[in-house]
């Protein structure tokens, strides 16, 4: 779950350093004979402890390496000083770091935002949520409940922790929560066949068999995530809490989707001011095991990478009318797919009335539609199909004239800049290969 | 390493009842209402323990359910009672299963050969190596070793019991281990900047810095499939010896490469009558960083799925003289990427002269080429370049007039076999979308 | 020159049968021993005279052939004689006629209005003109001079004659004529510097360099067709008034742009209620040379094919605020490229002054704007270029979900259906080809 | 036909300034205010008569204007004057001509052998052939036949004078050249059903009931031309005798095929030294009306143009063993397809017998297999189909090496090479549009 609206919600970054103390540096060289050595010299000179020095072939230096150091640098003058060092190595290019200070990266000319480029960079965004990942708003009905206050913290404290590559951490939950989701789980269970689209219906059986999904436990999401991956790629990542709306679309360019794994209080099992894993497991999660869904998500996660805030307010709008709020065609039926509806019974069944206004999925029309957060939506979008809405987000993304057009590969869960000839004339090579597959196959067909 | 002639080896397979008590279930139901526990039903009714049920949307039929079924049965009846159950459920289709008997996989109304379509299929390979695996042939300088024979035993059981998913088994090498690994890796080094072709010097430093590769320490699978994945997509499982050659290719198919763990005999570190891991992780290893060399495996592996003996003989000797026994032109210079040259130093100085036939790289020449398993080759091939070797490869795979084509999804790292209209529009609506990316991109240029 | 709103004009179709004594009929045959020679046997047992006989390879039937026979019938009676006999031959399919009657084409059974499949059934228009093809409304400037209608009546019957592959008519133009043409040609050019866009600039003067144009001489249509096809392959084609709109935009699918060849009375050098040479000659013909145009032409003549009358009227009022009245960006500047803006200095000066509403381009939004014709427009569509115009109406025409796609061939003029497995294997084919080449081009980039 | 050896043959180009009196002139300019006007002058200043002056917005600068002067200039110092003014206009680029001395063009930064760009080009082949076009060599059973030889310079003088875009010219057979012709014709077509592929025998009945093909009369190159237009888009031009390989070959990547008009000597029909209309017609004719066989046609002209002599000689020796000898698998059975074949009885029924060797197609080995000229062939490959040895071809061409990629415009039946990043962007956007185009037909089917 992202933040949608930072400006409204009186929360604020909360990105000091005493809770930063991990900044990673990114550069490549190109491949001449000690490159690598002098790097690490260079490395040693800063006298800076480093937990990690990765490199690899390089994705944008051909032939070359990119070195990730992550730097267990306190102060920014420290960093600085490893930066120092490294810019005077020669052959060192691009050099560019997160951490403290998010900076901007160049990509073909351009300045553009600082994006991931490979799975494990959206380490980065686990210290990096909102205030609400750890404390709680006055009007939340944990607020005053120190237990229930104290059981978040240590949940939260492994999403934290959390590394890519790592199993995924599992909760052993109390008697108590596990009421609660029973509450939720039943009730909504019992709605969806009226009320949920198609594809929806189509998977839940399947968590049931084979995630644990059912009125007396709650799911792991490490059961879960081996289970997307199975289907489409999707994976889970824990998180603490509410990651800004650029650092969540942004995992949706890997197929990755940020997942909390509290609870909302048992006092209202029908209330929560804030995304809780009722939300993301019934609402969010089924709709990632379809194929055209999840080319969706993609999508705007790709749109993202590297947006202006202007694109990503827009962006963000448009998740907001598909993945949370979104309704859709089916013969002359209206469902719902957005996990918004699909976690709350009272919005879902009004949704589906005459009530709201009800209009026909455009993205460069929902992209600027302005919304409530705290009550029922006066207006939906309704799309035709995953696949129909898909293709209008690309023709509408196609108008955001970003400087540059990224692709992912899925080998190797990096984003590749389409910024050179040698990178264009390889993927124009991959397409090559797949119309002869094409060919191939339809021949046979 | 695959075993490339079974015939000439005097090696069996090993495949008893007692020592498989596992078959892997497959089939395929419709969506509808009750179905998933109809299917439950019949597994339950057959009194045969089961360890895993995993239900997936189906990736054959549209809209429905895959299942994979692991019967915990220890004879052919027991299995013939399940799937005898499963088949009275009137929506299942297409039941086949693995294990004792390998059956055929039905595609496009073709009987073909079984192949693995999702890369937790590669499992059932766990235990199906050929002899050598667990016992030493009489000519293996560690044959009278008992304690040899023994470290060896305890090295494989941990590929046994390996399932996909789960960390790769380290080992703890001991000190008389570490030695071989030394002079093995000394000697080599040393040869690589002469004799290596330019990809494998390129990666192998990163090597050193990232996966512990160095004189002193024998690196683990683990660290390098990390490093391997982040490279190309490919990924190492440790294998208890052997394969067929149909599992050994078919698995490069999903850009997994099979791996020994355990050295060869300390008596004599220059020798070794079958693969160790200084074959494989000095020889094999570095060139599946390279994204043309990883294309080019891949290619022989799914062009392997669901082929006639006849063809699997051919790709397996395309393999040898590519993968294990290929040169390569540089300039005006020719030099070594096949493992097996890269890591004997005697075959690697003898091939670089005059002394055996070079000829052009030319798949169907290789693919009938005769050759020795116990002595230096007497005919090398040398390509032009990988990619070079990789699109020629595709136009003689392209006459080995398969019934069906497949195509690799990275994302789910499953196999999909493009055989209904369906499957090909979907392959062709992401043609379109790349072209469109591709389209864009070159605008940006 | 189309009539766009035969509904509004008080006009009507005039094929009675005395005007149109000929009757095109199609059929295909499988390629039998014998299957030619019986046919026409058949069509000689009709006892009919027949002007043109032709067989070609089937481009629907595979193995077959295709015929087209120009029946030289009056009346229906004998028309349908000779379908009947057609129709005994047992090989025969799909027999369809155009003449008298207009008869639907059957695509992927589906019936569909009739279109044409190959240039030369353009032929088949030449007659079909509404009335003012012949006879001039009551306010037309030359109702009441008997001269200029006589003239007029002359210069249109080498139109009716016209057919595929001839030499376009010449017109030796009368000195009054020629006086007419110099007034409006001196005009407008002072003007174009200034209000026309930049590729109509571009263009204008090499066809006064090659194709006759200048303020003295009225330009020949067989010099500007030739010029044309070397630009983009446009070509034209006499017309002796106002097409339907079908016939008109049909016949943009296969490049080729119905003019008329009279002029406006001499009365009024600055008025005409009608087009005439100078609408053509001076408004339409200098963009059909540029390929951005042309390309967004010909997709809309593309999606008329075999369009309903209701998408056929949306297709037409495109073509009204895009090629008649169209503006389009050009740096911070608004230009016109409308035909029927660049051949009246008033309207020309008009739109681009403030008074109009201007509003983006949009296909579903022009589609259905009202608009007047006898008054200036109070709203016009700009667009952001030809290419994007283009890119709009492609998403545009998709959305019209007709039953079928069409290809055109240019080698052989002919438009294909790509409603069988094979011809789509063949397209699949011919991508694949061209993607290669591409790849290939972009190495040597 | 072409003439394929002329290093054997004793003939030699007679392209002496007598003959020669006409150069084309290429250049392009710039879009600059009075670049047009600026160009005019210079050519006037040149004070040489000039037959053409054509500008066309330009290929190849963009935006510009390319232009084609004609000069009727004797001599090469008139020439060089034209050059000379018009080089130096400041805005002028890529000055070349042909003529009396063939240039060399620039392509990609590499001077390559100069090529035709647009099918008029085609139009300075009419007089460059080898002596044999007017003169008869000595073994000619004509040579001492004075009226054959008068007969003969008349038909050719048709060929010299015909230029692109005319009818091409009709010729009025004499009862003796019937006769010669009805036993050619009665002979070969007897044989047709036992020898010759189906493609052939699918097209033969067409070319009986459109072009007059019979025994008793011999068609004529304007309605054959028309015929293969709407097949396949190939076109006839008449030749006056035998063109140098390259300019033949260069023609076929235009969809253009030469065809000589004249007969053998009556005195021996079954004979004849060089090509005439019966091996034209009868031979040749037949397959440009398949698509697959004129895809293959097309492959070859399209890798001629620009090739090194080397590959020249490569290309026509394909050829050879293509269209000329080439023969084709079907089922079981071996036929012929080749021109040389199916115009010569005693060859085709040799050609199918043991006799000869008969090798698969490769095109590696085909291009370098040595011939007689004189007698019948000792070896002939054997294609599988059109399609697959176009496939072959192609994948042969690829390794050439040219230093750039053209692509064939059928609208403005003009090459383009492929060599700015606008013209790659451009093509890639068609590639795109096919695209969308393919996969809305898929869905569809």
């Amino acid at each position: 779950m992202m933040h949608n609206h930072p400006q409204d919600s009186g929360t604020h970054y909360n990105a000091s350093t005493d809770r930063m103390p991990r900044t990673t540096l990114f550069f490549s060289v190109h491949d001449m004979v000690g490159a690598l050595d002098e790097c690490l010299r260079a490395l040693k000179r800063a006298s800076v402890s480093m937990t990690r020095i990765e490199s690899r072939p390089s994705k944008s230096v051909d032939p070359g390496y990119d070195f990730f150091v992550d730097v267990d640098a306190h102060t920014t003058e420290l960093v600085q000083r490893v930066i120092e060092e490294v810019k005077k190595v020669k052959v060192v290019r691009d050099v560019r770091f997160v951490g403290n200070v998010e900076e901007s990266a160049v990509v073909n000319e351009h300045a553009v935002p600082w994006f991931p480029r490979k799975v494990s960079d959206l380490d980065t965004f686990a210290e990096k949520v909102l205030e609400m990942g750890e404390e709680l708003s006055s009007d939340h009905p944990g607020a005053k409940d120190p237990v229930y206050r104290r059981r978040r913290y240590d949940i939260v404290q492994k999403a934290k922790e959390y590394r890519t590559g790592q199993p995924l951490p599992r909760t052993d939950y109390t008697p108590e929560e596990k009421e609660t989701w029973r509450q939720v789980y039943t009730r909504l269970r019992e709605m969806y066949p009226k009320y949920a689209c198609r594809e929806f219906l189509h998977v839940f059986p399947l968590l049931e068999q084979n995630c644990g999904y059912g009125p007396d436990s709650i799911p792991q999401i490490e059961d879960i995530s081996r289970f997307l991956k199975d289907c489409t790629g999707f994976t889970l990542r824990p998180v603490m809490g509410l990651l800004t709306p650029r650092d969540f679309l942004n995992s949706l360019a890997f197929r990755v989707f940020h997942s909390t794994q509290y609870i909302r209080h048992h006092s209202d099992p029908y209330y929560t001011p804030e995304p809780d894993c009722c939300h993301e497991l019934m609402g969010h999660v089924p709709l990632f095991a379809d194929p055209n869904f999840a080319e969706l998500a993609q999508e705007i996660g790709l749109a993202s990478l590297g947006a202006s805030d202007e694109d990503i307010e827009k962006l963000a709008t448009i998740f907001w009318f598909t993945a949370e709020f979104g309704l859709c065609r089916e013969g002359g039926d209206v469902r719902a797919f957005g996990a918004g509806l699909l976690s709350s019974f009272g919005e879902l069944e009004y949704a589906l009335t005459e009530k709201p206004e009800k209009r026909t999925f455009d993205p460069s029309q929902a992209a600027v539609q302005k919304y409530p957060i705290t009550q029922y939506q006066p207006v939906y979008f309704v799309a035709d199909s995953f696949r129909d809405a898909t293709s209008k987000l690309r023709e509408f993304n196609s108008m955001m004239r970003r400087p540059f057009q990224v692709r992912y590969n899925p080998y190797t869960q990096s984003v590749e800049v389409l910024d050179t000839k040698d990178k264009v004339q390889h993927f124009a090579r991959t397409i090559r290969n797949e119309m002869q597959l094409l060919a191939s196959a339809l021949e046979q067909l």
